[in-house]
């Protein structure tokens, strides 16, 4: 594991307040050494920093109570949803409180005629999209993992649907939020749109945790599609691939999903999910709209991949098929491990302006080979976000060392491209460097946000910022 | 007129600053009462508060002198676009000094395969459109006004193409901006999506120049529709028409605009563009889309609107008879003003959740009329947006506090239905009361933030924050 720096600990603090704290919550706080490493345990390769202490809040109003205990003694707190973040967002690199959001799982008002949902920040999204499927309705941002939507909201999470439906940026209305003096606060009210003043919503959107912590969501939500039909097809190289990714954007295709995977993720997949797809670059896609819709848009994308030397195209609009090659995209994670088994996943996140990706992608293919890294490549191509999945033994210090070596090396490249050294994973503990060479300046504009709303640096200390 | 609040005037750095940049920029300052009371003047009903000088800047290096030079005397900059903003937004009520952006008016690049542009604040809706017309992209925002492009982004404009393409805040990608110590920060890269940290981006936009001026946008750019479809429907009620909408957002019907004009509106419409349109409440829509879509989508629209009695509908895909039609509701604020001419418009701004959008606005009406007030009212409906337009004459103490009292309960009515006080237009000195009502104790963090970034608060003082 990469190891993680630790910042200073205020010990007489975080007695107190834990003392404090276990007076008040009683069970709902817990100290063992088990459950605070594993709040502090991500499927991040940073090593593990464990809170002192987890509680389990079951209101704003006791998340409120918290916060006000943390800010008396100058005690961290950390909010935690499942786990899932991947760049060491859940650590406490100074110890302190970690607040665990998931009893607050109650999805608390869905306005079908508005379009929208009122929910606790535990609620997962799977948890929101089976409740909402009798409703004709759908939640539609999803991340592979089965987040909590606090979290998504926290880390600013897309996913497949993105190039479709945007970000958690775009699909949050407004947001309760206890800030770090404890006041408990609502970012907007329940419109579709407003010109209401900064907009804390969407400052609150990505923060991950260091400015507030969510404790409601009002989310937009959609119709369910009357149709929705999905395709693939195999190209020579990834560079055709995303030359057919560029032109179905241009021509305004409203794919809801567009997603490459290179060869070597084929064959991951083939050998994972029982398929017999051919072992070259491969897009999936899946179109959402009217029967003669998704028709049409399908076979606009066929002639498209046509052009650009696309073969063994198919399309359907059954579920059974589409779940079935779905399945396996969702299933990518795992079925890259089996490449090599025993090794750990370290995942890039670049996202460069699409004309720059099948540069990008092919530079990023090529420099694994070139250092002796496996790295099966899967994009969100659409909005020019891919993964590399470094595949390491982490046992091995020169393996470890030429994983960090790749992952500063693609960051670099996609920021000399105009792109971004994260698209949806956020920043945490280990994008921090990238992020200062990718904003400089700008840095101390969000350093001084930061001290002004949190000014005892209480909120996720250690994290996006390096305070 | 309204009377706007004066904020104490630091007539010795004024002074300075005014003598400092006389010697800087020679003819690219003025300081005659004409231009500065220009550029105090907008369509606001809002009194004039002229700036000291007014100074045109060529470059982001320029504007960071000015702001150097402000920053050292505590002098308040207000930056200036085309002067459409509504709510008193370009007010000096400290004095101080405007910086009119239009001589930054380049296109700066076009990235056609990346589907977007980068340009200076000063270009205008229409200039851009019409630059990328044969390039088969546009820019889809459409307050009305041919506003500039750095003052959209300022106050959150949006219009009637929101409904599709969202508001300013879903379509700007990154800016450049000049912050109150005069550095030049860039918000984010260019790429389409990114989890890079606090998003400034979003808090710039909307933020109404209280934070930083804004010298460079980055915007996403469509491709154009291969067909754009219009269509019309005559309602009985207000409520029939709403719910016709309500059914059509629900139904996922990709409408690009969906407009209502209520009664007196269409009558005004009429007289003004010579039409003969059923004087009753009536929908306009566009679509678009490729040429089976946008028929399939009009008569989708159209089956939806008979359930609702909707009557007299009529549709097409010719340009000719479209641009009529739009023209005529671009020319809506003429008109209304013809209705009482002398008059003075003054315009609401309200957005509610769809679900209250037939209530809200049948009260609008019922309470003008009770009121003895004419308000024609149109609306971003398929947004929960509408406006009434106060019909008012300025001379009369008693219709001016009328229109007062009629703005106030309108605005108090939206808030208690979890709408918001202002959808489009921003809050600038016009709406502090409202925000304060609207939002509360949210308010604090805003002027926390606005504390942070300008700690001498020169950035447009007295807008949107009492400060």
């Amino acid at each position: 594991m990469v190891q993680a720096t630790s910042l200073p600990r205020n010990e007489a603090g975080i007695a107190a307040a834990v003392e404090t704290l276990q007076q008040r919550f009683g069970d709902q706080l817990q100290t063992g050494q088990a459950i605070c490493e594993q709040h502090g345990h991500t499927t991040t390769w940073i090593t593990n920093q464990a809170p002192d202490a987890v509680v389990f809040p079951t209101s704003a109003d006791e998340v409120s109570e918290i916060l006000q205990t943390c800010a008396e003694y100058g005690v961290p707190v950390i909010p935690f949803g499942t786990g899932t973040s991947l760049e060491g967002h859940v650590n406490a690199p100074a110890g302190g409180i970690c607040i665990d959001m998931m009893r607050m799982d109650s999805i608390i008002a869905v306005h079908a005629e508005d379009l929208d949902v009122v929910v606790q920040p535990g609620v997962t999204r799977e948890q929101l999209n089976t409740y909402l499927r009798d409703k004709g309705l759908f939640f539609p941002i999803d991340p592979g993992a089965n987040a909590s939507l606090g979290g998504m909201a926290a880390t600013r999470a897309s996913g497949t649907n993105a190039v479709r439906y945007g970000t958690m940026k775009d699909n949050v209305l407004a947001l309760e939020a206890v800030m770090a003096d404890g006041s408990v606060i609502r970012t907007a009210q329940r419109a579709k749109k407003s010109s209401a003043g900064y907009d804390l919503t969407r400052l609150l959107v990505g923060s991950e945790g260091t400015l507030g912590l969510i404790t409601e969501l009002t989310l937009k939500l959609q119709g369910i599609p009357e149709a929705i039909r999905s395709a693939r097809c195999s190209f020579r190289s990834v560079d055709d691939a995303c030359r057919a990714v560029m032109m179905t954007i241009q021509y305004g295709i409203p794919v809801a999903r567009i997603e490459l995977l290179d060869a070597l993720s084929v064959r991951a997949a083939n050998a994972y999910s029982g398929l017999d797809l051919p072992e070259t670059p491969l897009l999936l896609l899946e179109f959402h709209g009217s029967d003669a819709g998704v028709v049409e848009q399908s076979e606009m994308f066929t002639s498209i991949a046509e052009e650009f030397g696309g073969f063994d195209a198919a399309a359907t609009s059954t579920a059974e098929e589409r779940n079935k090659l779905w399945q396996a995209r969702h299933d990518m994670y795992w079925a890259s491990l089996q490449l090599r088994p025993g090794a750990k996943g370290i995942s890039t996140d670049v996202c460069v302006p699409i004309s720059r990706l099948a540069e990008c992608v092919g530079a990023a293919r090529d420099k694994a080979e070139s250092m002796g890294l496996m790295a099966p490549i899967v994009g969100h191509v659409g909005d020019g976000n891919f993964h590399a999945l470094l595949l390491i033994d982490m046992d091995s210090g020169i393996e470890r060392q030429k994983a960090d070596d790749y992952v500063g090396w693609l960051n670099d490249l996609a920021i000399s491209m105009d792109g971004t050294c994260t698209g949806e994973h956020g920043i945490g503990q280990g994008k921090r460097p990238y992020l200062q060479k990718e904003l400089g300046e700008t840095i101390r504009y969000m350093a001084a946000i930061k001290a002004a709303l949190d000014p005892e640096n209480i909120m996720n200390p250690g994290k996006i910022l390096e305070m």
